[in-house]
């Protein structure tokens, strides 16, 4: 078996640029942050994408990690052709193989620090459990939308989302690059004691389960011609309820959230996901019992060799 | 001579956004502001790059109202072109006259709603006072910096740059655009007092005047090495002391106001100026007397049917 690596991915998406400039300022200085001697790759995710200030240079890169485009590699699609290469590199059967892949990115959600788990794969939730138990981190568990795959993340035998925001686009912000640092040497350290198996888990794990994602009311043209009010604004994580003000017009109409049952918003506002149809999306607050099979699953991926 | 009209210009910066939507949502509704029967022409400053979701597609629109590209048409830059055909299209000697440009912008900085002025132009001042009498608006006056030349409403006669943040780029949000509304209204109400000779200017301007901008701190190699510290990150316009923490490293250390003169910084982590190598720009706060020669110059503008 190969010795335990860790893949870290800062700006996958080209135009948030906080994550880039920490492996920056690590690599300039190796003290910057403990790496415990675990082995750490550190990749610019869509170099291109960085050079140009775009999110993206054809396609999401965090959308291109498809089945089909691993057959493809002659895709004319820029962000295809940079999953494959990633895979190729840093896959688990790649040139230097990483078994665990942390993706860092912000957001203009006022999402705070936030991990985000693609379906159930053990490994990523008891990895999870273990950064909430210590940094109380809420988690976004995104499942069940086939709008939505092909995640970067899900490449690698486990693999975690660290979101932070808000920020804006192209903007470096102290906070947000502090807040990342934090949890980089967190997530370090939690991989360091399952390493010497010291454990120490939670017994349990609140997540935020993805129910559905909500768009912009447009026109008949598809014009979005209503915006979040500016009482949802901001308020990620916070219970979203019948009657609540959901989105406002220019004229002074309100609209409001006419569901019977309550939710809990999370990436309200994300200026990306406009593209994507997306104004916010809608999770419910669980609270699941950390199981032994999880734990296991992380305990042999991390102490394989 | 010709009637009085103004031109709006929204989207000169191709990733700021709320403008345009303002602009839309008017002309789907035409009421939603009272133009007083005022003559408007409203213009997405940069559409092509609106379209790529970036600044600009060559140069900064709003630093390409310069001389030399108004005897250079050929030129392959596409902002200078824009330019040209702006001005082409909408200056005082155009197809469609306008005498007075107003231009919307927004800033990922925490500016709140201000005014920007270009030199000391007579209608410019005037009009500003106009507008801060009523709202109490902060003026920038950015002036003696020939670094940053070639600002789109300094050809037209009489033209004010509207200021909004802080937003990231490309987001739309509803606060920012009831702010953006709120000065269109106030805009139009007092350009029609003006027109109807119900003259109510204020005694007194508060400007503060622009003295010089900073970088942020450079590595040999001219990377960025601080951030702007979080104790100063949404500070604009409170003043800045010797002692102050000013920069941060992700070492821990503090780069302080080392200056024994005080300043007030504005435009305070502006996304778009990092390539400028503007990490802040520093002013003066003073209070000037509005002087007749400003009045009758805006008067006579308005009135010169």
């Amino acid at each position: 078996m190969t010795q335990l690596q860790l893949l870290l991915v800062a700006g996958t998406h080209g135009n948030e640029i906080n994550g880039i400039w920490l492996f920056e300022a690590w690599e300039k200085s190796l003290s910057l942050i403990n790496n415990h001697g675990i082995k750490i790759c550190k990749v610019i995710g869509n170099p291109e994408a960085k050079k140009a200030g775009k999110r993206y240079i054809h396609n999401d890169l965090n959308r291109s990690f498809l089945e089909e485009s691993f057959t493809s590699i002659n895709s004319p699609d820029f962000e295809r052709i940079r999953a494959n290469e990633l895979i190729k590199l840093y896959g688990k059967e790649g040139e230097n193989p990483c078994q665990i892949a942390l993706d860092f990115h912000t957001t203009t959600a006022s999402m705070g620090s936030c991990l985000v788990v693609y379906g159930r794969r053990y490994a990523d939730l008891a990895l999870a459990s273990l950064i909430q138990y210590k940094l109380g981190l809420p988690i976004y568990l995104h499942e069940s939308d086939k709008d939505q795959t092909g995640f970067l993340v899900e490449s690698w035998p486990c693999g975690l989302v660290i979101e932070i925001g808000p920020v804006g686009q192209g903007l470096l912000n102290a906070k947000i690059i502090s807040q990342t640092k934090l949890i980089v040497e967190n997530l370090l350290d939690q991989i360091q004691q399952v390493k010497k198996l010291n454990l120490f888990f939670p017994e349990k794990l609140i997540i935020h389960r993805h129910i559905k994602s909500i768009d912009f009311p447009r026109d008949d043209e598809g014009n979005i011609n209503a915006l979040v009010h500016p009482l949802r604004q901001s308020k990620d994580w916070q219970l979203l309820k019948k009657d609540d003000e959901l989105f406002y017009q220019l004229n002074g109409e309100i609209i409001k959230f006419e569901e019977n049952e309550p939710f809990i918003p999370v990436f309200i506002n994300e200026a990306a996901y406009m593209e994507k149809n997306i104004a916010m999306s809608f999770t419910k607050r669980e609270l699941w019992i950390v199981k032994n099979e999880w734990k296991k699953s992380l305990i042999d991926l991390i102490n394989q060799e």
